[in-house]
């Protein structure tokens, strides 16, 4: 058996290959098939007089997506996608496909999210996958490279990290818990002790909002450092990204052209990207100084420059309790958010930690966070309390501006969001 | 500013560690000060006289876990743990802890999970940790170079998996979801379209059972592979468990030394690992045939084998739905256990997938499962069906094992169990 990707090193050779039925093309006295294992498309070359009348017949008529073991010769041809193509020599069918839901034409997203089991089969879905896949190994093996531990946060927690009017409740034996929004908390912890971690996992936001860039359940990479300030952890994240868009270019020219990426843009994405402060921010965007961006706002921001831009220094208010504000200005947060360029908007948000028992114990009191669920969050400015920073970037919004897809529902295997569990 | 684990390259130079006060022994004259940063433990030798009574009486007092930044001259020293020491220069303390609540004295595993967020500064915990990361790193890269795609499942999804009196319902805005208790059934459609997938992530089971091995809350690795047998996994099995222990004894011999694992007996962990029937394995711990191996059967078939043991065959009664049956004895699936050796028993279980559509509509109905929302799931069947397998592997069990630790609760940063999801 021969996976489609490594027809190049079976030149002349009769290969099997197992696999799915992707199109069909017939010119009367030849049928090509297209077919593919996952790894690649094939073309399959039949032609009417050298097999069996019954064989070009059952080549001719096979449905769509019915699962085949053929066996042919593999010859190099510039013109074929991968640059091999299969003389045909046999062929066993799996299974006959019944009437194939999803065609080569335009199909309503509605009707591919319901059939999304399916359409994951689809040259773009396909493409997006493998990149997503590039992104995560780029991640841990970015993170492992600099001595980060992974450490995953809890998903069942006690209490709320950002705002709780996002919370997904679970019953929890006589008690209750709530889906992790963000695995933050945890891994101050976890830099106390282990000195630079990260998780990777999934997070949930009960979003009510139905946007481009929202899912209910998305994954992040949260990074936590201690004794970094919040110019370190700008470095560490423009470092990420960069890392994480060579690893695409480098190992994803062939999706990034399915995808009709223009890689120009993305082979930009060097450092520094350079920053701007929400003060100039607002600025640029015509908006009264205090508020956050809204979904125009940071399309048009993110339109503005060619690699990502680090934005500093929001006002407080409209940032989480555990930041710490800047020592000169008690009105900003020390935090930076990184919008993605062409519209694609914030990937990272981050920044130094409050680190004084005080002030902390002050902003759950003025968030009206319930204490008693926070002891131990507070316990890690009791023992050893220490500068640190850290980040989180999100997935699927990352892989969308790589992607180039529009909404970040594609960028996930099985989305969720307020309407869709299904499948 | 150095990392205590790079301290051998600045030998005779003057370095500064950032850190927090692990221990301290006093000699009256001298101080010596074990400082931990999250990489390493390094003592640092304070001598009165050398410097100001002050700062001798600050070194031999300050409490332990206070955060502090020591400069000082790196020198080899054989006794040391790291091979290194330093003499102490200055020490600027960052911040001085409260009581800590944790010593070296022993206490009671109650006192210390509700203390989680500061015991895994302790060298056990932290050397667990360490492991942990080396596996699930060894994990991703073992799948990546054997060109599997990363295809992650939805957490929350809308129906059973697995058993449905485990399962943790979540009310999602006008419905409700499960909290996913296996990637299988998605990794299923992820191989028909991508060939060979996995998934990594965490898996949710409403256990009551407080047993040794039992989280409500754990990772788990699950690879599908389109067009594999039974056998084939079975290989892919053995192979991955190589690779990780191959893997921990390669980078974290430290780590295993700190926690007295004897690593003669994992050095033996080779392909193959050798397998018998359940038939021959219930004859073996005097077992009825047709049940489920208890905990004390587990531990004692677990014992009998220097390697893991993979277990086939298994009665379908006691399997999930989805398990093909032999073909030439129905009674019994075309499945796999993995049990890990020295008592430690379960780490996988895996098998070959019904991928007959009649026959898999018989079992939902049989198991009482609600078919409208297999409905996705039975589509894998109507387009291309192919015989196909994988299985599932517990992070917190192989950690357990690998470590020699006795209870899955000290393999994950913050365990959940029946009584427990705090911190």
């Amino acid at each position: 058996m021969c996976y489609i990707k490594d027809l190049y090193k079976y030149e002349g050779e009769e290969v099997t290959i197992k696999g799915w039925v992707y199109n069909r093309r017939s010119s009367g006295k030849i049928v090509f098939l297209l077919i593919r294992d996952g790894t690649g498309i094939v073309q399959v070359v039949v032609s009417q007089g050298k097999v069996s009348e019954d064989v070009f017949g059952l080549c001719d008529t096979i449905p769509y997506e019915s699962s085949v073991i053929i066996t042919g010769r593999a010859y190099k041809d510039e013109r074929a996608p991968g640059g091999y193509e299969l003389s045909f020599e046999n062929i066993v069918v799996v299974s006959f496909a019944e009437d194939y839901p999803i065609s080569l034409k335009e199909h309503g997203i509605e009707f591919l999210m319901e059939r999304r089991h399916l359409w994951l089969r689809s040259r773009k879905p396909l493409a997006v996958m493998r990149i997503r896949s590039t992104c995560i190994k780029a991640i841990c093996d970015f993170f492992d490279s600099k001595g980060f531990v992974r450490l995953d946060a809890p998903l069942l927690t006690p209490s709320a990290c950002e705002s709780t009017t996002t919370l997904f409740e679970v019953p929890y034996f006589d008690t209750k818990a709530y889906l992790s929004q963000s695995g933050q908390l945890y891994m101050e912890a976890g830099c106390m002790a282990l000195g630079r971690v990260y998780c990777f996992g999934p997070s949930f936001r009960a979003e009510k909002s139905k946007t481009r860039r929202h899912l209910t359940e998305f994954w992040q990479v949260e990074p936590e450092v201690a004794y970094a300030t919040l110019e370190d952890v700008m470095k560490l994240a423009e470092g990420l990204v960069e890392y994480i868009v060579a690893s695409v270019l480098d190992k994803n020219s062939l999706e990034l052209e399915i995808l009709e990426r223009d890689t120009k843009l993305l082979k930009k994405i060097k450092n520094p990207f350079g920053s701007i402060t929400y003060t100039e921010a607002v600025n640029l965007v015509d908006m009264d100084w205090g508020g956050d961006f809204g979904a125009p706002e940071e399309t048009k921001l993110s339109n503005m420059f060619e690699k990502p831009i680090l934005v500093t220094g929001y006002p407080h208010e409209i940032k989480a309790f555990y930041m710490k504000r800047n020592p000169q200005d008690d009105r900003i947060a020390l935090n930076f958010d990184m919008l993605a360029p062409e519209g694609y908007g914030e990937i990272i948000g981050g920044g130094q930690r409050e680190d004084d028992l005080a002030k902390l114990e002050e902003r759950i009191d003025e968030y009206n966070l319930p204490r008693k669920h926070y002891e131990w969050y507070l316990d890690l400015r009791r023992y050893g309390t220490c500068p640190h920073a850290g980040f989180g970037l999100g997935l699927e919004r990352t892989v969308a501006w790589i992607c180039g897809v529009h909404h970040v529902r594609e960028t996930i295997p099985f989305p969720r969001t307020i309407d869709r569990i299904y499948p």
